[in-house]
């Protein structure tokens, strides 16, 4: 056996575990009813069933049909939010659409008393974000939300032609849904179809299973493609995603879902599911048959199986948070206590710099305090406050204070 | 000055940073009312304001009025949640009470099919939850309670005779909700007052911001106290009690709280607000004036100012996991590969180890394989699962497989 | 054959009518299901069915089982409401209990922004209306309701006390309902028992169709009994009941029922429903199976047929209203016009009198106008405002005008 | 003074009464805002106040400014929905559109579990209505649409061609709410325009007090207007009207609606409102400034004055009938029985027949027994069917019957 094969051997354990997670679901869920509002979608083969997971750090793995393309459908929708957000802002979105749960079925059309859809995740609330993307018409708009998608999935992305016409064709309560808008004053656009037509056409984008998974992992990752590494959209706009999928992803059941599964998700009528794991995961399930509500009914069940057997539920086992602090080293002679710093520095990991650096030099009556940044990745606002009031004060009280490596801006000297 | 002196004054710069956001929202922030359904809470101070933060490491910072006692009031809620939930289980409290935001203030009345409280933190579902605490009667079921609340504050916490007096006194509504609840089959004793009477003693309960930091604290660190390392509830416990602060916690502006602020919180009418950031922090603040939907003014706006200005949002820059291998040695003689492992190994951690040990052994053809257990200080069920596969087709490979170091369960050897 | 046979079977022509219905509907209608919330409700016997007419004029008939009897439920509401509003006054009444329909089951706990429940037909609001009668305590209410039903039969009811002590016992619920009402202010004691307790009284009154008949026809009668003449509330209560049955006496079919039906009405779950045509008719139905909505299944087919074949619905043919004018009599010699007026003089009947009178006094160039008053039997107020200013229009102009017979007020010269 | 001036003196008063009341209403009720929707309506001059009444008897009164046009707005809606009864039957209307009060404002857009609009007065049910003419175009529709509401009126209307335009122009709510019926499959055509088109003009077209009065005349008398003779809807189309006006006219405020007016109506945003006493009187009323609820504020105020001063209110005082038995002859010779019939004979007619000839009959042991129909002006099914059934059991019994002047179907001979 080559040490390659030894290699795939050994990076085959994820790949069993999606593979049992997934047998079991086939074994005890059945049912549910593939979505027939037009003709295109009911001819799909409801026995299709596949999961993928990609980690921030992009590796893919998955189980069953990961490579069967389907239509997206409502999937599209946190993302073409995200898009909408980065391109004018998430205040401009909000303006326009409501945050809160409408405990209500996708196609609802009730609207919020500032006249605007109550999430961006119902039909009209994904109507008017699609139509806030700026174009002069609706092939444009089209262009540049089909532009993103792709990016968000590290590939450019197909539209299904005869699904896009035929939702287009029948799509009567949709654009109804934009006229209703359009009269409350939310619709960016005063042609209803230059929203209604690229809202049928990103519907229709053909994805996989590991498309889904690669675009949540996107998000997850804080907006970067995780094997791309393009920033498709800012820190913002992902945690904006992130907080709207949480609440509304999965329409009247949001509760529950926060509560037994714990991952902001999306599903479509398509039969796929999107879901991440902020900061480590993204999922994508497809499974055509779908229950009450319109969710896949297996892609639900199969969630459910990974938040319970692989911990992914967002509240599940806190992680006790690594030190920031690399190793500290007290140097008796000249006084001086030098602390080799690591990672990310956010508030949390600030306070601990903070509480560990005051703790020695009291410790051994330091002269002499460096914080070592060479191996920083990043410095969060507060992060840096904290650090820059941290060294006024040392010097204040006599002590040399060094930043070797900082980022300009922590040296206190620059204040 | 001396090194104690210079240490209090580095580790001022947390509070400091929180009297800083504790300014802004005084000078921007004014009104509201003071709740005043009771007289004895009518008589409060309103402006009293204080803010304290814990974090799961177990320090505590604060600015302002943090040593003032007020009710707790409906803050108590998630905290006899945990405590139901650990005492009868999860499911057992899901019978009697559901987990859908209400969209309605809390005082609301509707049950919902299965003649259940919509949640646990309106009042009927608090009192049903309440109900649930096994007893013989009023005075056994508060002991329990009231033990289990100071357990979450880390201190033995007094009652409010005269706020209790009052609010049994004048407790017309919540009677009748428990009413209704027994009527509906909901309430788990037939004595109304065996769980109105406890429900009026527990929101009496006096509470600092501290002790509501610390009590969140406790929840962020999956049910264990962070200064007295009491296990107050289990893990289970405490992440569902955090699923519902997410979707429930704010009545109904539970979307736009999750939006703007993103942590899992809960107010009480006596001004108290407290907020988790997952894994990281508690948060008590105290502020009596109320806005409409019964938060406290300055609490929520000095909530959303810790969530914008110390990125606590729970979405907000998703911090890349940390490697869970401390570092890798390759002896090219014996052609053995060493991986010490650190930390906590989840999902995640587990696919890293799983995804690297496999990259070297291919890289290095290596004969032995040795995870060095040592650093490590959780594995999850999947993760050993995941190891436990590997080690088996490593050796089924023709490896020597080793984990120095691991618990019981891992070595492949007692599969 | 006797002329007293002869008289027989012409005078059951009616009562054939109503059998040849019954017939129909027992053909037609099957199914539901005997209210089960107490044992004593379950065990009645489905099969009964009874159909009573009274007429204002005091003729009562019927067919089916006319004389068996059951307990009054929540057909006891409108009864108890008018007393209410003949003891207290309509406004006192409202200020405590809305008139909108709510919607919603008859067990519906929601309050308006008022605070009051939605209607008097709704458990909640039935409560309510019974804590409105004045008495010294729970007996006292029940001995002043009692006599006040029994009025409105025309004979002493009596009380089923198996049923009333099973409905006390298990009244959670309606217990419930009242404590909501005293702490939103709207009871109007503060002692929850001496309101359902008269409550659980009144609708264990045991009714028979002829009885729930004549109680309907009391109404339709505007408050007086058609046999015994005993004016049970006045004019203005029997109005404003009239009014809340057709818009709240349903439950949540109010709509439908004022179209299809079109007769106010209220039905209870002990398989009775009382019904109105105003001005003409009650109508009370008896058979124990219920609808979904708690409605005796039999007793609304019945209605519907009634409705549909006897011309009951209430804008059914609108009748052209009868000439007030029984006679015209004009003498050339003394140029005088002399009306003889007759039956209810209202608004309608005073505009003919009025312009029949100037089309004669221009015909004949009067100059004496005789309006004799002796078949006159009722004269509204705007009838009497009319008709004073005419006689003194006429007394300007010249006429020699007199009212012979006339009640005092009508006549010019008191003004 | 001639006979002519002394008549008109005589007439005037019931002018002088509604002045009266105008005036009370102007003293006291001021306020309102005018509709802006559209320039053209908010360029009314707010002042213009009338009220007209028209009688079933032809009389029409009134005070004010009752000349003046208006647009007839959402006033037009019984009578579109009376024609589109009247053309396609009422049961196929209602299989497009519901009949339950929405308890929503005018521009609600939810449809009702079957996919209909509430009812056939909210916007979206009132476009579904007009879409229910059966017209090859929007152009032919508005035609016979415009045709039906002249014939109501007795008088050719007016379109106000620049409201019809403006509203056309701004119309994209109701566009929308068309399109969300044509989705749901409530929209009798599929082409949008065709719908709406014709609402608009319908909407616009120009209307007095005096028209609505005579429309709402028009529905009091069954159809049949009351000084062209023209039956413009059947009796069955009218009392539907009638039914649908008494619980759904007056939006969320039926309950209160019913309860203190007591009349069916319909209000406009135009500032007009059209009300019934069926039986008896139309009224409208004109007054530009609308309260909250989008009713003419003035003119409300106006209807609960004459409800209460004229006691138009549906339920108030109940009159009790006129007997049909005009005069009774008793023949002791011949022993013969002959009672004079007149008026119209319904069921409630009918039963004081057969009781009166039943009681005669024994008093005298007749022989021979006449009915003299000679007066009668209307017999309804079940009159003739207990006429007849009586006249059978006469026969039986030995008398000889006698029906002069009866209608065919009367005689029993024929049966």
């Amino acid at each position: 056996m080559s040490g390659n094969e030894r290699s795939r051997l050994l990076g085959a354990a994820v790949d069993e575990e999606l593979a049992r997670a997934l047998g079991r679901v086939v074994e005890s869920v059945d049912g549910g009813k593939v979505a027939d509002g037009i003709p295109e979608l009911a001819d799909v083969d409801p026995d299709r069933f596949g999961v993928s997971v990609a980690s921030v750090l992009g590796r893919v793995y998955g189980a069953g049909d990961t490579g069967v393309g389907f239509t997206i459908q409502s999937a599209s929708k946190p993302f073409v939010y995200a898009f909408a957000c980065e391109t004018v802002g998430t205040d401009a979105v909000h303006r326009s659409v409501g945050v809160e749960p409408s405990g209500e079925p996708f196609n609802a059309i009730s609207l919020d008393e500032l006249g605007r859809p109550e999430n961006p995740f119902i039909n009209a609330g994904a109507i008017v974000t699609t139509s806030l993307v700026p174009a002069a018409d609706a092939e444009e708009r089209f262009s540049r939300i089909h532009e993103a998608l792709s990016r968000f999935a590290g590939r450019e992305l197909d539209v299904d032609e005869e699904v896009y016409t035929s939702e287009a064709d029948t799509g009567h309560r949709n654009r109804a849904l934009a006229g209703l808008a359009l009269a409350a004053g939310s619709l960016a656009t005063d042609d209803v179809d230059s929203a209604t037509d690229p809202y049928f056409r990103q519907c229709s984008l053909i994805v996989t299973t590991e498309d889904l998974a690669l675009m949540g992992a996107t998000l997850a990752n804080g907006g970067v493609h995780p094997l791309t590494r393009d920033r498709v959209v800012g820190e913002r706009a992902a945690r904006d995603t992130l907080s709207v999928m949480a609440t509304c992803g999965m329409y009247d059941r949001s509760g529950s879902w926060a509560f037994r599964v714990g991952m902001p998700a999306k599903s479509g009528v398509g039969g796929g599911i999107v879901a991440v794991r902020p900061g480590e995961f993204g999922v994508g399930v497809f499974s055509p048959p779908l229950d009450e509500a319109g969710n896949s009914l297996r892609g639900v069940a199969m969630l459910e199986e990974l938040s319970a057997r692989f911990g992914l539920h967002m509240f599940d086992h806190l992680r006790v948070p690594a030190s920031p602090v690399g190793s500290a080293t007290v140097d008796e002679g000249t006084r001086s206590v030098t602390l080799e710093l690591r990672g990310e520095l956010d508030f949390l990991a600030a306070e601990q710099v903070v509480h560990d650096a005051g703790r020695l030099v009291e410790h051994v009556d330091a002269r002499t305090l460096r914080l070592d940044f060479d191996d920083v990745t990043y410095v969060s606002e507060v992060a840096e406050r904290l650090l820059r009031a941290t060294a006024a004060a040392a010097e204040e009280a006599g002590l040399d204070v060094q930043f070797p490596g900082a980022p300009e801006g922590i040296d206190p000297g620059i204040r």
